[in-house]
């Protein structure tokens, strides 16, 4: 596994980490804290997924979660949000297309199918790899993420709620096929938009690990691509005992995001500690 | 006061601002995190000075800064480090010479003394606009800073004692005058150092406020450019009561500024508090 960096901070080591993906047949760049523990140790996992044009760095950089990470035991793993490279297609001044905006699917159309497989790398290699190279119990995760990526977390527990005990998303895409930005990426195949939309899987009946989201009032977003009350009522219709929350005055930044990070630990926390 | 923006965090606001400077002669940029607080209340004020190649938005980003802030009450100033702009001249291709390296004087010699002036501009110009334009008490002030601006704030607080309650700095350059990069940057009028060099002033008697220094032992700069070891022989020979820190492991970057960030912010609390 290629290391691009390893610092000590907050009494652990952020890492950062680039080995090639057999998935999307690029490196793929993530981020890992772990906090110091006793050797031998195994850690929970807390995977952080992020949203539209970022990549690993700026939650590691802006996202204040390893005081509450190395306070609760905590490894922190952040996967970047696409495949890179002069290779992979990519849609030119497009933020919301192409790359930057992966939405975390297995892409089915040309030109994406070869490189954009987010959910294969995500689920499944990332999972390995970091349950290889790290002192992690993967028997105990949790999920969460920041608008693309809050509907990438809810959409893998959603589907996988045997995997993570508990999930939770800052300003999340609630339902990608009711908004702009997911009618724009997810394709022609409509069909296969359900098990991508967090919306539809719950009322399809996906079983939901204990669910808490944060959501800005002043978010640009909120109106046109966000709806959380397209989940609230999800929730609501399919009894889904959801602590989803509106932040008077926040906006969809990391200035939100860092305000909130050490709670949503913290609430982690508790459904990893035991 | 030209706002260039004011957002919501950690149940406050954190602005950023760039009115024009009679000192430099240029737009000055400053970040400024004002807690959320009683109506009325005037809070302290707790200074952040920035290191080479830096602007006010490094810490700002990076800091993790504003959750002990709110705790405490206090209100965090984060001025940029030198005077920007295409009539300002500039070293190319040097990051500790000409711009990104102001170190916090005011100089002399041209073609830099007309625009940079930043001890002026620090000590006195801004300090009149966080007077003016936001809810502070300036009889209650403390100063932090990091490398060329650990420097900055260690020299500001031994020049006005009676200013600043405490002062600490991250990984500070304490003898500017005996490395390479003060060598380099403070100029021909070597007799005008002394007042820009800290153990230079401890040694010609400066009174100095309580002083609190983190040090990484991993820091590339320890060696060369901040001979830690300098500071704690000149507080020594001196009588003053420093706390300076060697931290295992810790480098020179804001993983390891972060990780102190709150300890420094409730230290200089306990100064600022009464």
């Amino acid at each position: 596994m290629r290391i691009i960096s390893e610092v000590r901070s907050f009494g652990g080591v952020q890492g950062v980490y680039s080995p090639k993906s057999e998935s999307t047949g690029t490196d793929m760049t993530f981020a890992v804290f772990v906090p110091d523990h006793v050797p031998g140790a195994r850690l929970p996992v807390l995977w952080y997924v992020s949203g539209l044009t970022c990549t690993h760095a700026n939650v590691m950089v802006k996202g204040e979660y390893r005081a509450a990470c190395a306070e609760y035991g905590l490894v922190l793993v952040a996967p970047d949000t696409i495949p890179r490279g002069d290779d992979v297609p990519d849609a030119e001044d497009e933020y919301d297309f192409g790359k930057g905006a992966g939405f975390y699917v297995d892409a089915t159309e040309q030109p994406w199918a070869e490189h954009y497989r987010m959910r294969s790398y995500l689920e499944q290699e990332l999972s390995a790899l970091i349950t290889e190279n790290f002192p992690v119990d993967m028997e105990r995760q949790s999920i969460t993420g920041h608008s693309m990526g809050g509907h990438g977390a809810l959409t893998v527990a959603l589907r996988n709620p045997e995997t993570f005990r508990s999930v939770s998303a800052f300003s999340p895409i609630v339902a990608p096929s009711q908004v702009p930005w997911g009618e724009k990426a997810l394709g022609r195949d409509r069909a296969a938009w359900r098990e991508y939309d967090a919306v539809t899987l719950i009322k399809d009946g996906a079983n939901c690990p204990p669910l808490l989201v944060d959501q800005g009032t002043a978010d640009d977003f909120l109106e046109e691509q966000l709806q959380t009350d397209r989940l609230i009522e999800a929730c609501k219709a399919n009894s889904i005992s959801a602590e989803i929350r509106m932040q008077d005055g926040y906006d969809h930044s990391y200035f939100f995001i860092s305000t909130f990070m050490t709670e949503h630990i913290a609430w982690h926390a508790r459904f990893l500690s035991a």
